[in-house]
């Protein structure tokens, strides 16, 4: 007995996700939902028995659980309806604007026992399977820092600022990869093309732990680059998704300390450098995966990378990214917006 | 009749130094000093007619100019030494320690009439030769910012911060390309193996032009990146030093608004994205048109690229670097120690 | 009014053809044929109004124009049916398996006024597009040599020879650019993995005109490469087809006679290295090209590039191919198989 | 106690050799000759002790070895020379112009107890190192086949062949790794900006194992090629020496038979594509360890990778490349000029 699924919003990402939805063993794709009926016929000629509308009102009764890939400023008010109607919910980052309101629905799925979780693709990538593992295995030593450049040419998202759409990436990586969640914030935004949203940012991100995470996003760059380098004591990687082959490098570099404490505070080190390896890792497209994930997060429970708790998490960064622009750059808390009256 | 220089400071950078005096045709290398006498050695061997001594006191009858290479805490005192005793002077960056004491230099040079000269060796690149061509002639358009990465695993200067010793390359090579001075500057510096020194830097300098500039350095990269890349409105580029050929690249790529104001508020942009040209750039050792340059500034009255009013600026925009970080990240005013009462 | 077309062969190559075909606004797919059910199942499903057919012969009633994409051995009969009964045809590469059935075909589409094409495809990638005009501008000078290196690892040809299935390719390019067809022939075959076929092959193809083309083709490379140099008296290009951008290059580097005859007999000459330029390129589907230009074809008779007479000329390349094989790799003669009796 | 050495020609590569010998702890450099003032000059000046002289035959008292850089052609008689006089020769490749004389030289050195080695220097290097204790441990597996490009712009050797000058290179580097010579081969020559001497070649090598090492070697590409290709049943192996690291990297990727005799026959394979594994590899530079070498050679008795039997057999390969080029490319057997009568 399959899952029935709607998919509500068909523009630049959904019709990835209904060809994920379509070819999984798990789900029955019943519904679609957007405003233009020309992209509601894409999907219903060819697969007459899905069910099209205008609304995911009209639909909810038809499914189990909805996908939701509107605008961002639609996600939280979608996700408390499905949520409300008893529906299982996968929405597209971010969760919601606000960290209250993103912190109302993590209560709200808990309080009815659903799945909500959110659609932070690149946690299923093999490259980032991969990494994680490494750090796990101490394969990298004590980890120094995480830095990751995701620049190119373009403004896909209007009405966004370049962090919000390219940053949420970097952050929902960091946080999995380090398994914690960053205290401080320190952001700069520039507005070079636009008066009302950022095209170039720069994010640095200082974790419990002291390891900090920094992120250079920008709609600016003549070439596009997505390189995030991880620096450890016993070995270095850098994972290049530009690369159609050897994504994931493992450098065998490093400093070693020469002699005793003393030695350390008079920087007598020594550089070390070795193999390098490229594992073979999972090419499988990670939006499968995902779709995968959450029919197992309905039908067993298994919690997902993504899920709710995470993304609201991310909210709140971003709500502290604000507070450092406004600061002028400095470093900021973060605060969770878990449990705060939500404003609005 | 050449002019007669002695090198002071035979460690890391002298002999390259060496090399190129004992090439040029407009300087004789008549001194050279350092303390260790193997070093000497290694220079009077080849070349017996250089005097060798372990003070630069001792050989400052015997030149005409010097060029000091010594540890950067060592820079002001002897540069002060050799101005009042008459000699030409090019010092390596920085050219002192704190802005009030740079300025002084560069007052008492002026009052001197002598030259006065700070080896910031990339200002003479055929990159960057060609790069302040490009936007000198408007090829690039109006300019959004710079982004520069100059990473690698080493710690080639103890008991110095990676922001002095690599990012002082950049800030010269912007206010170089821009053909100003930052007045506001952020700044970031992780300490990572260490608790005294920064290994880890990223400051972001704002220009009265508006335009910003981004600097990225790091002791603890796995691979080595030498990139700087220009946005501007009619093209972008990218100047990749590691490269061995094709080091600078032009991309007919950017950005156009779509109708009138209202649509730049509403981000109605088309993306260009035309051919890519790598010009022929001139490949002389940089080194060697720094020596050239020094030689026609002290003959020919000409100025240099990197002279001490520029040298004493980058001093100012490190302090204000200093108060960034001390700051917690935020934008802070560059201040000029110029006519400040020097402190020490 | 449409030309309505069927499409013979829904293995490998098939569904890119009748995904090209459905885009196309001057052909109706009116036809699939295949022996696997669930492949007719694929395209129909979708599309009910195409019909499905298990032999090319019962539907060919329903079209103007069949296009072929079964195994090699199969092309030569195919073709003649649909010819003979009235019908336009562009078929995969080879032609035929032997040059005087190639030009039988050529014959019998001449005499009935059809139009007979093969699918060169990579006659119209907007690489070749820009390196023929190069060249017929003049801008390489006069041209000295083509090479080229296509290998990967991989064997996606049964019972076929790498040279049949890759240096197809690069002897099409090669004719195409140089606008003429090679007089001698001198071929190397190692047979690695497998007794009966080729998997590592190195041709050299003699043009009249005194220019020689080299094409390196393999399945046991552990890495893909696809790159075509072309030197010239005046610039030297390189197409790079696995880069993602940038694909063609050209040099402004050469090699200049100093001085008269003599001197070019005691080899003086300079090295010319200047500017590179990758020029933007159409990077249109080039399949689609291929449908447009064959539907053009049929309705206003303009010739296409890949057109019969190439493509039998190119069985008559793999003809002396495998005498060249058995001579031992030697130079041998390319005889036309026009005119020839076929011995079949 | 030092081995007195003289080296013999200062032309292109023998600076190099002055170089490394007077680095060497096991050589004391007695003499260079030269017919040239200005490069003896360049050599005594900073080296005062250094003897200079116009021929060979008046330093021969003073060296108990000889390293000859020269021409080719005057190769044979100052080998000869220098043994006739009981001095150790090391000569740059090739060791004669033709195999009877180069054996002649082998057997005069072998009757009067003297090393006589070839300066094939790339087996000195890294990565050949790596590469050949990689196929000695057998971890590629059964080997396939070599490729090599060995291409740039430039005519560094006057009157003489590309296939002289650089698939020397790949010959030794081929025997070197397969631990054989080869029985036969197929070469193809282009003379494209020169009526007397090929700047273009392919040649093909077929050793006595069934392998086959190809080469192609050109002075007409506008960008700069090293690398060699080494397919096996196990692993893939490329090495790229103008990469500035990672230079050998061995790919976990190969072909896999499924089934039996008549699997192999119908070609039913599957590929496997694993890690990617960049060893770290010795850095020091070959030319040391080759003078190390010799110095061991001579002292020792310890043999040399590049002995003169290697040398000689190579001067063989390039008789045989001769013939095959004038046979229009067919495989010709490789003759010994060992025992055949010298017919100069």
């Amino acid at each position: 007995m399959k899952t029935r699924v709607g998919v509500v919003g068909l523009g630049y990402w959904g019709p990835n996700l209904v060809r994920n939805v379509l070819a999984s063993q798990q789900f029955d794709l019943t519904a679609v939902v957007d405003l233009d009926p020309a992209r509601l016929e894409s999907v219903v000629r060819p697969s007459p028995a899905v069910r099209a509308a205008s609304t995911m009102r009209t639909v909810l009764n038809d499914v189990d659980a909805v996908i939701i890939a509107t605008p961002p400023e639609t996600h939280a008010a979608l996700v408390r309806e499905a949520l409300e109607a008893g529906k299982h919910v996968m929405v597209e980052k971010p969760l919601a604007t606000d960290g209250p309101t993103a912190w109302g629905l993590v209560d709200l799925a808990e309080a009815r026992g659903l799945i909500l979780a959110v659609d932070h693709t690149f946690l299923y990538t093999g490259s980032v399977e991969y990494l994680r593992g490494a750090i796990e295995r101490g394969e990298l030593g004590q980890l120094y820092g995480l830095h990751s450049v995701r620049v190119n040419l373009g403004l896909y998202q209007r009405f966004a600022s370049v962090y919000m759409d390219l940053a949420s990436h970097d952050i929902s990586i960091f946080n999995h990869l380090l398994g914690e969640r960053p205290s401080h914030v320190a952001a700069i935004s520039l507005r070079l093309l636009n008066e009302s949203f950022s095209d170039v940012a720069y994010l640095t991100l200082r974790y419990p732990s002291g390891i900090h995470g920094h992120a250079h996003v920008s709609w600016l760059s003549p070439v596009k680059v997505r390189q995030l380098t991880i620096s450890g004591s016993r070995k270095m990687a850098m994972w290049d998704d530009v690369e159609p082959s050897e994504k994931v490098r493992i450098y065998d570099k490093g400093v070693d300390f020469i002699g005793d404490a003393d030695a350390r505070a008079a920087s007598f080190v020594s550089y070390r450098a070795g193999d390098m390896h490229a594992p073979s890792i999972d090419t499988r497209e990670a939006l499968a995966k995902v779709i995968d994930a959450f029919a197992q997060a309905i039908g067993e429970g298994e919690p997902m990378r993504c899920n709710a708790q995470e993304g609201a998490a991310i909210v709140d960064v971003f709500e502290a990214v604000e507070r450092s622009i406004a600061a002028g750059g400095a470093f900021v808390q973060v605060n969770s917006g878990r449990h705060a009256v939500n404003p609005v």
